[in-house]
């Protein structure tokens, strides 16, 4: 344990024993001091989109392939020309210091180790060269929150390319912070710096509101500023956000590389539909011309299986590696990916299907229960 | 706190740290006699129709609109030919001494200093005159619960028409009272007089229960009472208690100049549908021709979204602002609408939509929850 | 208090300040031996259909007919050729000296008193001319429960036609008794001999299980039962339990001369609709050939209404008018049918409709809640 | 009682008295220890699909048939040509043993006794031959778990014709062991050796956990698995686990003389969808061309005859009869066996069904509660 501005940051180094990952909330909570904590868990307004993020699984069901003769399924897959363990990624989460000393670098760690794709937030608390060292090579991509001053987001971007990351998010639903009432009640203001916004005017995030933080940030974010950055970059630009099919095909019309549907985990606009319960509409606008990726509200290997089958090509979660984080560090991290990843292998071999390719294919039923 | 006949009403001035609407309830009913409690918070019956006022807005999702480009959303708008900061109004809400010494003069000037529009209530508990004075020449409307005695709606018309409100509000489903076991339980009686009852034979409502203050009222209302009206005060008249096409339309053509979607917060017919399940038939129905005001059960940015883009053109809400004046009298009432309006203002920006004339046009999803 | 065989049974005689029928049933329990409670509350097997009934009615909303220009609404109704003050009917239910130590004399004098149409069940605990008697020449029906042997049904339906009931309930959902476990568990034999089974060689009811009962009864009822009870009293005869369009016709066919949609109060058949759910396309394929009651579930005025606009021409009501006889007698029932009768009034007012055949004529939308 | 390797074996002999088989599950779990109970009851994952098998049955409505004039309904029935004085069939459950002493044997003399199908599961605790002598010449199936190696496989069909077993269900839905939390949480090791596995080098199953137990089992399972069966052992067999019309006729082509529709009681793939949501659209499928069997959350009367009424040939039930079997031994067996069956008769009865012919004719309403 180490305190950090009167924050208490973990320091655990360890594998889990995990049950399953919706056991893992409640023994974070115990560690990660009530501010951060909420920060971390929390959604916006009555939290009723974030709820509703994990009714949506009960909308579709899987259909198993009786007699289907496979065996060994492998979660072998290959999106964006990038070979990965498992379809299973980590979404960009900010401050991840607020769950472990030793944060996004740890984070990274624990992904690499378990396969699979890491992707580095603007906000986190460890600088974007540290992060990608911690993931010794493997896969990153950095997720951008645009600022209004183009020469920061010039300056993070030529950071992340020179730190071999693959592929930029550009966050677009996150132009002002949901109304978030955890934060309020709690008072929250980051107790730890974040490290990409340390060299910059604005100063480093400490002792800011998420609100102060999103101030500096760009409310404005259109087409153009996807062409920018992908011609500025030369790198895939994955717009991320995206709930509905129109939207997916502006952002692909505007350069987009990848589509990224998603409501912020519930923490952003309240109000809005189930993520799951848009993927499938999205994914056919798409139709293959870019891939997609999913979060919000991932927590078993059958989500995960629900949503690869309703069209997305990766499948992200945020808050229980996070927790992973704060109980086990970089190890639990990697116990986290390994089993959600172990949950979706027994679901693809009970399901009848033998590669991701196959998942992508699989019927659904839909009963709304 | 002065006692009237009995009865404590507070007399608190201040501006409110608000949470949430939801919240504000809870709060004003420790400050609130039990008796005028029961009466501002019940419904009828089962109270079946009161609840599903608020599920109903989990029947339609916002679609954010990503790569909108916008900042700054303007909650500006004009309707009647009024301007106004906000599209959320005042309900017209009745004997608001209950909650609070100065009653409507407060909730007036609170409305005002919000940029609102204020709807005064016959059954209020001040005057006409005081009432608008209160809100220091801000647009006001009057509502009016028609009296078996033509003169004495000539009489409020005149008041209300001196004092210069801008419109009427004929109120059409209150011609009995609803079975509100809250009041019955409560054995209720109104302790505070109503100050537009006072100079006519029938007495000031004081010491009657609310059946028998309807029970003074018109029971028969047709088109003709809107005709008359209309001709009376040369003024708009929005007919209030409006749950279906037909009757919008039948409204329309007896004169009305504004439909007004409610079922009176659940207040007065249990058993029909919730007010959001209408309001977008009743909107298509009404296809512009006039404005569209709708209330019951709205509490949060997201809500007052929802309505707009379903086809109202301002969002009325009563009981929280009612609890804002007991709690914080003018300036209570002014935070609640601020409050509110700030929500609304996040949702609209994270919905991509930079004004109300773009709320009303922005899709909604219908997946019911 | 009077104990008859052990049973205590009540002589309350006073009027009922009542809130809401619902209410009741937990007053009504605390009075009713255990047994007797259990027995008339109960529903069959997991008791999914009986609470169903109650549910049912959210899936239909009332749709509040503005600007109607009426008042003072009348209950009034003629249905069989029988002059009624409220189409709210007393439904046959068995053994009401269970509840009250004057039984079914009591309630055909309360059901009188309220303007509304007694059935008598053949399982009464008092005898049919007694029954018809305590209800002073007000209407009757007689509910028959047919039994194996033929001259003990032409014996009942001899002293019905000598009471001058005015039609003949014949019940042909209770072929054998549902499965009840309250009645199990309370190992539960009726206390209180049926009158009408004392004459005969099968005992009079008393200290014999439900099953025993049934046993006694007629398993095979079949069209032909239909026709010769009809020509046999030359009454119109009433065909009790119908769920189906295809059975109302069949029974029609027959030679019913009313159709009488319910499912026993969830006591018979569990797993079945509930009643509310399927009366209307039960009276549409009637098509006002014959009347149509329906009973199941009803509680609230809005319930009644919602039955009539679904195409019921009478509404019965069973266990809280049985609780009204416990907790008053006579005077009791009175005030249950009186309650609902307002209850129905101020639906009807509020919904803009001034008679009963308006409220037939009445919309309802269906939003499933 | 009896210890076996430490854990405790109920030797109870004894008939029940049963209300409903809810509720045999709260009584067996104070008799079974932790470890096999959790075995017995739990579900995969989240035990999503657990529940939902229960709440399905909601999903469609008996509607009875009035003026049916018929009495004494019969359960016999003739399925794969045996003839069966119910269509209650016992599930091919595991290690009985976990719940009684005798285990399969007393099972088998009970299903045996109530005139209903017993299945053998390879998981047996008791030999082949034993519990066929178990149930003195009634007829029995065996259920299959393939083996990676065939001898076995060919050693225990051996076993089971000369056992006289009437048909060989082949169960395909396990090819890899659910993942069940309740297991893991009590670490549970099967403490009963399975008699079918102690002759063979894999062990005899004691000490091992479920996961170890299908390591040794046939991961890939195909349609040339049960042409190779069929042909093998000249007996139907009966392709378990099938939830798609697809892939019920696939099977069919593949040589199967039985559908089983099954989720296996949740335990397996946990997101498909409720086994009876499915039901229908396999057995119209089907279509008559071999018979079909339904099991997964039946629990009452009224669920067997929707079971009937949709498709089905066979009900099969497990958890209630391994708990009647903790509880009584192959009497209490027995009377769960005839309790469901008596249920059954009454919603015969009370729906106007004579014959399981008539129920499988009997139409059902879709309303979704």
């Amino acid at each position: 344990m180490v305190l950090t501005n009167g924050y208490e940051q973990n320091e655990n180094e360890n594998p889990l024993d995990i049950l399953n990952l919706t056991e893992l909330e409640g023994k974070a909570k115990a560690i990660i001091p009530t501010g951060g904590f909420g920060y971390i868990s929390g959604g916006s307004e009555d939290e009723w989109t974030l709820r509703a993020n994990r009714t949506a699984f009960q909308h579709r069901q899987i259909v198993p392939k009786a007699l289907s003769n496979i065996e060994n399924p492998s979660t072998d897959t290959t999106v964006f020309g990038i070979d990965l363990k498992t379809p299973i990624m980590m979404a960009p989460t900010a401050a991840q210091g607020l769950a472990h000393a030793k944060g996004e670098v740890d984070t990274a760690a624990g992904v690499a180790a378990a396969g699979g794709l890491m992707a580095q937030s603007t906000y986190s608390s460890t600088s974007i060269a540290d992060t990608a060292a911690g993931g010794h090579g493997a896969p990153q991509f950095f997720q951008l929150y645009m600022s209004k001053d183009w020469s920061f987001n010039e300056s993070l971007l030529d950071e992340a390319k020179k730190a071999g990351v693959k592929g930029i998010i550009l966050t677009v639903d996150a132009t002002v912070d949901g109304y978030r009432e955890a934060d309020i009640i709690n008072n929250f203001q980051f107790p730890i710096p974040m490290a990409n916004l340390t060299k910059f005017s604005e100063g480093d995030g400490k002792g800011k509101g998420i609100a102060d933080i999103y101030a500096a940030a760009a409310q404005k974010i259109g087409p153009d500023d996807v062409r920018r950055i992908a011609e500025y970059t030369d790198l895939p630009v994955i717009v991320k956000g995206v709930e509905s099919p129109e939207d997916a095909l502006y952002a692909i019309g505007a350069g987009a590389a990848g589509i990224y549907v998603s409501n912020h985990g519930g923490r952003q606009l309240n109000g809005g539909p189930a993520s799951f319960d848009v993927l499938e509409s999205v994914a056919k606008a798409v139709n293959h011309r870019v891939p997609v990726i999913f979060d919000s509200g991932v927590r078993r290997g059958s989500d995960v299986f629900k949503a690869l089958a309703s069209g997305a090509d990766l499948v992200a979660m945020g808050r229980p590696a996070i927790y992973g984080l704060a109980l086990g560090g970089a190890q639990g991290v990697e116990s986290v990916f390994t089993h959600l990843n172990d949950e979706l292998k027994i679901i693809m071999q009970l399901a009848g299907t033998k590669t991701i390719a196959d998942v992508k294919h699989a019927p659904l039923l839909d009963i709304k229960y």
